[in-house]
């Protein structure tokens, strides 16, 4: 299925929805979409402009990635061996919590060079950590052989139909609690959560691809016309720092996707501490680039326009917003 | 009106918000009402019980202080003096941000104790700070003095009819967004906040009184049969820490709350950093009584019940919740 029409895309996000919502409650949450005023966030008072805030980052394990992972166990067998992910981030957080609530084993991978606070926060979610080589390419590496040896269930953090999928649930969940937004504005890493909501949503709005300067993933594929590794960096590489757009999203966003623009980190950052200071949001960078992109002016939405801002995570250390 | 009936806080409560509803938008925000499970918080699943967060920490000045003081400042005429207040805490901040943005003059006194960061916090939003004594009982000493030569319009905390009457705003919305909840559970402090909710809701609902044993204004104005001061401290005193319930709160609750429970400091502090762990709400710890009377047992819903919570403030360091 990873070169669906936009229609098998949405048929999906349903047997998708249609899996997760038996485990919402403790597993998954509904998210609060949260509509404002342009004025409420400093910006010029145009007519009819909405801002919707999809408060995501209340999500189970802190990011949307909760829906993508749950969704890719729900739809598999798992074996006795479990799940293997190489990833200390959102993505491995949401596995770990996702086997947790499946009471799966759960192995991940991850290089020396991950901070302990991390491998601790995995291992309270009752998953192994394991630590091998020095890079994330080695415990990737690792985590590929293991997944050969034990026939383990592997989770990617982007590039699996299921994940893309389960992302999409957001964008059919906004849908619900307030129609389909004219515009949606998210960050991007690997492509898995806009894939999602442009996989949902289609033509009906207008997707608009927001990337970090140091991490342009999408940029760079739309300038070669395909997809390439790019370098990383900056202050939202944590979660946006895929060295690569995925080849599912690279195929959903070629269709859907008409905007990507890029934002560079002094404004990602001074979104996320007006989230703080102002409205008492606690967000990790990557969820800060939508607000950016309208404080900047870099999105400037038209009249009557309803914006929906997707706020997608909250793995941060609260001290650094002081 | 300090001794109204449950029918005329009703209808003095809608006035407020007819008053409010013009300045939605930069000044007041409509804050999401989030429905949750019992199995979201950890726990026991009781047939049909809904917990409901209503999210006030994300108003404008990060409480709801913000709609009681707006409510004093536009149902008065404000002299050329401008409003007074002696609180460096959320009343404070909330009447500078609501003098702020109608233009007024604010004059904030503090005594010699206060933190500077609180001081800063009130002169960025336009506020005069007058630094007077040694002890809050000295500047709003000051303070009333100042009001008498000046004429200038004093905001309280809390005993005062408009503010009650904004703070009952919530309630209003909390039934538009989410209909009439079988109980309120929610933290008093001089008792504005419980006495708007009583006052809106009157016996529709179980309004439920939750207070640090170590600042137990209403309790123990309850065992001696009236208001008396009490000695307060403890983890939530920044907001909690009135002296002494205030006479409309006296009076409100009298005919409408049944219950006032204790809450120990380590609950209140455990149940903050549980919201901001499990579920990236960071709070004060005013704001987590709520969820620390559910979780410790304190308070047990029955079959059906929708219980609201009132997640009241998020003035904190964030460096706190590490
Ligand atoms: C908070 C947050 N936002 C955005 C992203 C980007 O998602 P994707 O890699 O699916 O583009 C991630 C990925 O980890 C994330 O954790
Ligand atoms: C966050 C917060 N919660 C609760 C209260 C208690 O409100 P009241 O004094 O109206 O009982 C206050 C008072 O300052 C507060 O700031």
């Amino acid at each position: 299925m990873t070169s669906a029409a936009t229609a098998d895309w949405h048929a999906e996000i349903e047997r998708a929805a249609q899996r997760l919502d038996a485990h919402r409650g403790a597993y998954l949450r509904e998210t609060p979409l949260w509509k404002l005023s342009p004025a409420a966030f400093g910006l010029p008072a145009t007519p009819g402009v909405e801002i919707w805030l999809k408060l995501e980052h209340l999500q189970v394990a802190g990011s949307f990635k909760a829906r993508g992972m749950m969704n890719r166990l729900l739809a598999n067998d798992i074996p006795s061996s479990g799940v293997v992910v190489a990833s200390g981030g959102n993505a491995g957080i949401a596995t770990a919590a996702a086997a947790h609530a499946l009471g799966v084993r759960c192995e991940v991978f991850l290089p020396s060079v991950s901070p302990e606070a991390k491998r601790a926060r995995l291992r309270a979610l009752g998953a192994e950590v394991t630590v091998v080589g020095e890079a994330y390419a080695d415990a990737l590496a690792a985590c590929l052989t293991r997944q050969r040896e034990s026939g383990a269930l592997l989770t990617h953090a982007y590039d699996q139909p299921e994940v893309v999928a389960g992302a999409g649930t957001l964008g059919r969940e906004i849908e619900q609690q307030g129609g389909v937004p004219d515009s949606v504005l998210v960050s991007v890493g690997g492509g898995g959560l806009i894939g999602g909501l442009a996989g949902w949503f289609g033509p009906r709005s207008r997707v608009v691809a927001l990337e970090p300067e140091r991490a342009p993933t999408l940029f760079r594929a739309r300038e070669a016309g395909e997809p390439v590794d790019v370098t990383v960096g900056g202050v939202a590489a944590d979660s946006l720092g895929a060295k690569r757009i995925g080849s599912i999203a690279w195929e959903i966003t070629q269709r859907e996707v008409r905007d990507a623009l890029l934002l560079d980190d002094d404004a990602i950052r001074a979104a996320q501490l007006w989230l703080w200071k102002e409205m008492k949001l606690a967000v990790e960078p990557a969820a800060a680039l939508p607000l950016a992109a309208l404080q900047t002016g870099a999105y400037v939405p038209s009249e009557g326009e309803k914006v929906c801002l997707i706020v997608c995570g909250a793995n941060l250390d609260p001290a650094g917003l002081a």
